[in-house]
């Protein structure tokens, strides 16, 4: 008989912000499983390191730091084969994920691998979007209004395009994506519309105008942007 | 000293899914407030039952049932009202809100009318997106993919076009609207890709392809669309 994998969410990085479950299931946990960037630190296991049992067996996966479309999958062949390993002794696994599982996670390539031979189970998590709009004090959407959510690496173009035919918009994995993003703003007149946040709901939490945002900005960083004028009132 | 009003996202509707923030403050709360469905039942209410203290001050909101603005502004006046005078005793309120309270929520009307006199912190929860996709296990959207948030009751001509043009789609309050989206869905070639869901997270959750879908949905209901074919792998 084996195990189950759960992928559970942890939230955008307040060990706070982790739900009932996930904390039960982590706190039960006799492997757990998370990625790390390039076999650094793991912000996963950051966000759930007071919760993680004494003795639990872990199972890194050291996800190389390049936008290369095969070094990244070969370290998710490597972690899905590791955990298949310890579900097949009947094992439960419990992966950590920052944000939520199926929300530009990782976690997903863990799934596609392993959910047809294995039970897997998906425990959402509060997604950064909505971490950033509380931190941020911008509600995101009422009533009929549409939000368009958007990764930084897009192309200009096409960013500019998408940009201009929503309403409101969160922008994903800013980073080195910032100075683009900014000239797309400001091209279609919305710079101060916009709101920039990195690292919601951590103590170093940044909530800026965007046109006071620094130069540099982290992966885990957010533009939000709404064009309708108090529009939940 | 006035007290602080707390926007408690409670998350899709499993209390387990509730944070350890939000747990901890509902446990501690000496008032709370919440929006009742024309006087009846309240979700949000069910949702945190087990963690409200007994002998807890409770602020209804009833909320009449239509799609008029004016009625429903006028609840949320007095809602307002009702716990701005409980935070000019000292008291905090821990209003309670479905999903996460910026993201359709009711809680950003409250937060219109009384973040400029009062503390408000607002404390995201699960949304019903990242929970329904969870339950269908439909990944969202990975690497540079966008997600497109549209409310049912939009006219059948703009979620044609917005649905078109989109890649990911979760359609959100499905309920009385779900014959006009399956129209549009089935024009549009894509009901194959689309899948149903009710009450996720709930132990009367429904979960299915778009095609199966019964005739009359509630209010709480969502449909997940993704067009690319398995793209998360």
């Amino acid at each position: 008989m084996s195990g189950t994998l759960y992928g559970v969410g942890l939230g955008p990085g307040d060990p706070d912000l982790i739900t009932l479950k996930a904390a039960r299931l982590i706190g039960n946990a006799t492997t757990i499983a998370y990625p790390t960037l390039a076999g650094g630190d793991s912000f996963a296991r950051a966000i759930a390191a007071d919760l993680i049992p004494e003795g639990a067996h872990e199972i890194r996966m050291d996800v190389p730091m390049t936008t290369a479309r095969e070094p990244a999958q070969a370290a998710y062949d490597k972690g899905a084969a590791d955990i298949a390993n310890a579900l097949k002794t009947g094992q439960n696994v419990v992966c950590l994920c920052e944000g939520d599982p199926f929300f530009y996670g990782s976690f997903m390539y863990l799934f596609a691998r392993l959910a047809r031979d294995f039970d897997v189970e998906v425990i959402p998590g509060v997604s950064s979007v909505t971490a950033c709009a509380a931190e941020a004090r911008m509600p995101l959407a009422a009533r009929n209004e549409r939000l368009t959510i958007l990764p930084g690496p897009l192309p200009e173009d096409e960013l500019r395009t998408r940009i201009d035919g929503a309403e409101s918009v969160a922008i994903m994995k800013v980073g080195r994506h910032l100075p683009k993003i900014r000239a797309v703003l400001d091209d279609l007149n919305l710079t101060a519309q916009a709101t920039y946040i990195e690292r919601a709901s951590l103590p170093e939490q940044k909530v800026l105008p965007l046109a006071e945002a620094p130069e540099k900005a982290p992966y885990f960083s957010m533009i939000l942007l709404t064009k309708g004028a108090d529009p939940w009132l």
